[in-house]
């Protein structure tokens, strides 16, 4: 049964291969103080950097610049910031990149004035935002996170070795988005296939739970089917357009808050993966893809239903004279063939994780309630050694 | 390839038994003279009309009402809303009824100040909408038409013997909708099943034109599944809560703009059906369906490759061994059982079309060209007679 909900995603999207050629437009909404924040060099390689500096001079805007985001955006970089935030006064934070980047201007939209520490507000204390919000827009050049059209951010707290979910909720969506699938033929493969596996995942986090018919699984499922093919094309051309922009597209509703609407969710493949990724720094799609054939193999046998629907409907396994844990165990098997296709990391080694991890990366890993099975800390422990 | 768009949709939604408790909350956000408009009794019979009053007067609002809101909304009763909007200088228009309700409150919406006569303004000439737009809010008490999240309205003139869709964009998209799939009990079985095939039919209309592969077609065929999975349950137990909300939420992003983003799409059921529905004042969605078949399979061989993955993506037509034309024709009569159990009307006769009827039904149709095949006014007519 849907339960109870309310639903609005204000974040309006420009989507294609002209999309940018709308970023004046926006830029007219704000006042003239922008805080530009991205991440290495890429974007100056590209020439990306350039056509926005030069938009943002059109418009008239006074630039202030926050390079140097990284891939796990750390509670020191957001600091500063916000240091940067506060000291030109800014009226628009635009992130050039990925979804970290995304992420990192959502964090700072939502911490710059609050007044205290954001760490303490926001993740221990798990308060709302209440403060003064500065508003986000983004050009995207990764696909994956889904950071582009919800209020969510990831900040990795180094000292506490701890990677946070932060959920500030809509008026810290960004306000708007630039989505060309077009800037992501450049990515390396290894970063393409990684934001795959991501989205892939964030389905998956919240189709296997709830015991229901949700209208929202069979929408899941379909994004599903639209990555696997378009995955497998992309594969074989990075730079065909027309399966990039539906892994761009997918990737968006995959993370917008539609597919969690009136059920549970699960995402503990995201919670142990991210305490890796605090450990490790390793690429946020790969401490997933590491755990999830482990994690999935042992969820099986508490959504026995669920992994059989998702054998059929999504892995088109033939269900005739066999039992539901043979049609179930077939749809991972495929999945583990999909991912080994993508050539995704499989498992924790290879990520740098050493057994003498295991336990603290366990310590690390938040124990949600929401998916068939709440894990205990020991559990967490087998899920990570089968993942070695 | 995706083509180029934009997207954003700011309707916020509450959706579920307690929906309603929400109302106030959006009250507080608008001035105090709110325009009530709705249809018949049936808001009275069932006890909603005195709860939404009761919160409005709660709320400390004054309450202005336009009742006798129609099935298929008149031009002429869209004046008397124009007229009733401006004379109290409403804030708030807020609708309690199915979709003719909202369309209605929209179109008064976009029309009360727009100056000039709006069937000239918005259909004749095609305008935007450029005036000062009174907000709209929505209690959704019949499901189908997916105007509680969208800028669309259907008016009808009928002096001219016309129904015309009218598009007044985001500034007239309802600024919140109370979704309570509950409200949706007391419908009369006739008019529950015509909303579930105007439903599916918003789908396909979106689903079958375009070449390519994308993902939102993954999406539709997964909100046809859900429908068809749903619509089942709906038939044997009207009350069956889990079913009924999924129907709810599936109408909502059948027809919210989402499924259409990126690609072209058909909407020639809706126009034949539409010009059926202007002679002869029949229930929308039944309306579509009598034509339906005789279209589909008129346009079976124009658009092959998408009518055969619609029959196995769809209704799980087993592909071994047959040609495409095979497939693809299972896959429509598969459509059509499903509308014979449903039980919507099959053909035009029962809606009360007689022969001498057809030329002008065919005159009243708009002829569109985002499908797999423009019509010649020959082929309307041939495929009305067809639907006799």
């Amino acid at each position: 049964m849907l339960g109870d909900f309310s639903y609005c995603n204000p974040t309006r999207l420009y989507f294609g291969e002209n999309a940018l050629d709308n970023l004046a437009g926006e830029l007219a909404e704000y006042g003239e103080k922008v805080l530009l924040v991205y991440g290495g060099g890429s974007i100056k390689r590209t020439g990306l950097y350039d056509q926005v500096v030069s938009i943002l001079k059109e418009s008239g805007k006074q630039i202030f610049e926050v390079p140097g985001v990284m891939p796990n955006p750390t509670l020191e970089k957001l600091y500063e910031g916000c240091e940067a935030a506060r000291t030109h006064n800014a009226d628009l934070i635009l992130a050039v990149g990925g979804g970290s980047c995304c992420d990192y201007a959502k964090a700072v939209s939502a911490s710059a004035w609050c007044g205290e520490d954001p760490w303490e507000k926001y993740f221990e204390r798990g308060e709302e935002v209440d403060c003064r919000v500065i508003p986000v827009g983004c050009v995207l050049t990764m696909v994956g996170t889904g950071s582009e059209m919800n209020g969510g951010a990831v900040i990795t707290n180094r000292t506490e070795k701890l990677k946070a979910d932060l959920e500030f909720g809509e008026s810290v969506f960004p306000r708007f988005t630039i989505l060309n699938p077009r800037l992501t033929f450049t990515l390396p493969r290894y970063q393409m296939v990684s934001g795959i596996y991501d989205i892939f995942n964030h389905i998956t986090e919240q189709y296997f739970s709830g015991e229901d018919d949700n209208t929202t699984d069979y929408i899941a499922e379909g994004l599903m089917r639209s990555l696997l093919h378009s995955s497998r094309i992309a594969l074989r051309d990075p730079e065909d357009y027309e399966a990039r922009s539906n892994i761009m597209w997918t990737a968006t509703w995959a993370l917008n808050s539609l597919l969690g609407q009136g059920k549970s969710t699960d995402w503990m493949v995201h919670m142990i993966g991210q305490s890796v990724g605090a450990y490790t720094d390793a690429t946020h799609g790969m401490t997933l893809s590491a755990v999830s054939m482990a994690y999935y193999r042992f969820l099986m046998a508490y959504g026995l239903p669920k992994f059989k629907r998702f054998a059929v409907n999504v892995w088109d396994v033939d269900p005739a004279g066999k039992t539901d844990e043979a049609i179930a165990g077939e749809g991972l098997d495929r999945m583990e063939a999909w991912m080994e296709e993508l050539g995704v990391v499989m498992n924790l080694r290879e990520l740098g994780v050493t057994e003498d991890m295991l336990e603290g990366i366990a310590d690390g890993t938040f124990l949600l309630t929401g998916g068939y099975k709440i894990l205990t800390r020991e559990e967490v422990i087998t899920i990570l050694k089968a993942s070695m």
